[in-house]
């Protein structure tokens, strides 16, 4: 049986799993990655939960290949990260040299978004769909396109989809821009639209926090139990999100969104106003074919992922 | 020597031209559309015509394939327009049947927008570019992307650029929508920037004008002479496009923009606006990599495209 290690390391976990060819997976765990210790530490730590799972794992299975995730901007010829805000210092260390001196396998390497976009081609929500596009609604917003389960893409550096201006004369972003969607659908977006709309709102129940201290799940609790102004900042910030789709529908004509992403788990305030701003923007012939999902794999997307790469490189 | 036949089928003309393998245009015409004839009446004299240049053709010349351009929505399957506003009637003809009946050699069909760009891609100002988009600024706005050469889209309908929405609370489109890159950077848009801005510029040249008759080339030659209302309106749109560029190329990581259609005429006008958008919001990893372009081959572009189809299909 034909197995392959999926490693998806993370600013604060790292997800290890085995994945067989019938997209069975055999075993998996999680390690923090304690990234301060510097990459070196980290990857023995992974390496010695990898030998373990190795040990106790099924003796009829043949480790053809490891994938592995990174966040940030990636050296993939090189297997090192130019860049990632959460590992600090890790930069140009040989990973995938590393991991492939250790376990004698190929070892393949890939940004993080990229690989939970394929895990849920492969494994979960995007099963079957010859294009997709997975969103990761987070504390920013990550996109990954696939077609045929290959990521698209003609830059390294692209993909970005939260940063697609949609309101020109809109609010300043972090990234300097303006009316990026991330103004919109993101925690600092969501904390801007409650910091505009508060004081026409006094009785709103957000009024009882910090706004400093209010978060996307803070507001999805109070629109769920009917508060008025958080319901309305869904509806905004769900208008928001299907403007930025219906333009990279419109010009790619993908059909298969995913959602996932901590917001995402708001899913149930967020669908109706995406939907709603789907109808009314994409193109009528491509639209009839639009299908839209929250994510389903969650944290294990990226490890599922992971293996898939390795499945389909070696 | 190889030689494919390239026919561009638009609204008013149809451009026709035989093209080398080498890439020499051995020959070409332009006759009339004449759409409401119908599609046989066109297609008969299109076919007379290519007799005509394969008759005063070179003797070692081997027809290997045609290529056909239509505007509008295809089944290229089939062969046949499913919707196309310029030349009403003509759905459902098949067309490729009619002209493969007729030479007896494959015949490939694709969307004009498309062709125009393949035919810069293989002669013109794409040359060399192993990824490029064309925009096609017109009465309406066109877009086409190409990863080495071939067109890239997920759906049939896909490619839509011109509506894509930068201005989310901004003026109506045409379209329906609000805030579309048309409602800046085309006719309609560039009267509405005229109209919204005409009275505060009581001494701009164009007060001489019935707004109706205000043209892109009107405000060009406007701009040119100096007429600070016409060359503000040139600031704006040439924004807008850049807003909108740099939204692809964050996306998709095109770095090869080629410009094409009547507005992009008045490119001197346009580039330098356009150009500090792009350095604004394109990614700094990406944007050293970006160059933007004039088309080079104007109406002819659609039948080089065409000929480059079916060298590259046969």
């Amino acid at each position: 049986m034909k197995v392959f290690i999926g490693i998806d390391i993370g600013g604060t976990n790292v997800n290890i799993g085995m994945v067989s060819e019938e997209k069975q997976v055999l075993d998996e765990t999680v390690i923090g990655t304690e990234p301060e210790k510097g990459p070196e530490n980290a990857l023995n730590r992974v390496a010695s939960a990898v030998h373990q799972i190795l040990k106790a794992g099924q003796k009829n299975a043949d480790y053809k290949g490891m994938g592995v995730g990174l966040p940030g901007l990636l050296d993939i010829e090189n297997g090192c990260i130019i860049e990632a805000s959460n590992l600090p210092g890790w930069q140009h260390y040989g990973i995938t040299g590393f991991f492939k001196k250790h376990f004698k396998i190929p070892v393949f390497m890939e940004n993080d978004a990229n690989l939970a976009a394929l895990g849920e081609y492969w494994l979960g929500a995007g099963q079957g769909s010859d294009n997709m596009f997975m969103v990761t609604l987070g504390s920013g917003i990550g996109g990954a396109l696939l077609s045929n389960g290959k990521i698209m893409r003609l830059h390294p550096m692209a993909g970005e989809f939260g940063h697609m201006i949609i309101d020109k004369k809109g609010f300043p972003c972090t990234c300097g821009r303006k009316g990026c969607l991330e103004t919109f659908v993101s925690k600092h977006g969501f904390q801007r639209l409650v910091r505009e709309r508060l004081y026409k709102h006094p009785d709103s129940s957000l009024q009882n926090y910090a706004l400093a201290a209010i978060t996307p799940p803070i507001i999805a609790a109070h629109a769920s139990q009917g508060d008025m102004l958080a319901n309305r900042i869904f509806d905004e910030a769900g208008e928001a999100l299907g403007i930025a789709l219906s333009n990279l529908i419109n010009l790619t004509g993908v059909t298969c969104i995913i959602c996932g992403g901590g917001i995402a788990n708001a899913w149930d305030l967020l669908q109706k106003p995406v939907m709603s701003s789907l109808e009314q923007n994409v193109f009528a012939s491509i639209f009839s074919g639009v299908k839209i999902r929250k994510a389903a794999l969650g944290e294990k997307a990226g490890f599922m992922g992971a293996a898939y790469l390795a499945a389909n490189s070696v």
